[in-house]
């Protein structure tokens, strides 16, 4: 992770993209999400959706999957580098989430997240807080999943600072 | 699902509840939210959370399994009654969505859902859009997350008259 100061509001990463399978499908819904549309050929193809379709938790938290595995790999660079590397503290949650287009068997998202917004913390100093807008747009082009997400970032020197 | 009709503001509904053991946690972050803090104990202790905790795409994915499960046996019942069961819709999304607090190993989270709004579509006049706040309270009695989400509610007669 980049230090609060140095990441710069309409800064743009592309995360990667996910095929999402029958099988991936129904195992997430078995567990989370067990809904006839996300289980079942033919019961998605009488429902509203007309086929199988992931359930919009498998959407989102497989775009926190490749969120962290993008986030891994930065850090490894920067340290690589000999660069330091700032913490990622917890997030107070998101807003505005749209499951804008079903996401069907086969289908392949690709996620996106831009910086929107940033702002020192008021109550936790060596802290800043980011808003990201974070998309998943299908092989048509066509944005399936839309949230805005908060998470807390070390300023630099920040948590040196605090514990001083 | 009752009839988008027959769904009052204010309803409440107790969900369920569900322990989070640390196998439950990490298979969850393991697949979906692989950060150190989901995963080992130990890089726990070190982060902000100071202890292994549950991903906030877990705690939310749990709201959703305790939800499909609890419809699914509130449409039983109404079958077993004989009264017609409404067919409930895809989901566009929900807003302010709140990690109040970490779920820790052993946390116990009791979910709720209350009717905040309702509305005839605009766009689609055989459903029904419901707003819906769903909250997770631990054992201590503390808010673990919160949201509103947004479904599509059959309108009694709706999808037999939009058929005709």
């Amino acid at each position: 992770m980049k230090f609060f100061e140095d990441i710069a509001i309409g800064e743009r990463i592309a995360l990667g993209r996910h095929t999402f399978t029958a099988d991936d499908i129904k195992a997430f819904a078995r567990r989370f999400d067990p809904q006839p549309f996300h289980l079942d050929e033919a019961a998605a193809a009488r429902s509203p959706f007309r086929a199988l379709c992931a359930s919009g938790w498998h959407t989102a938290a497989t775009w926190m999957r490749l969120m962290v595995e993008h986030q891994r790999a930065a850090d490894a660079a920067m340290r690589s580098r000999g660069e330091p590397v700032a913490m990622l503290g917890p997030s107070p949650g998101f807003r505005d989430l749209k499951w804008l287009k079903p996401v069907y068997v086969g289908d392949t998202v690709d996620y996106a997240t831009e910086v929107v917004e940033k702002r020192v913390s008021n109550s936790r100093p060596a802290w800043g807080l980011i808003s990201i807008r974070n998309t998943g747009v299908n092989q048509a082009g066509e944005a399936v999943i839309s949230f805005v997400s908060v998470a807390f970032v070390e300023r630099r020197g920040g948590i040196a600072k605090e514990a001083s």
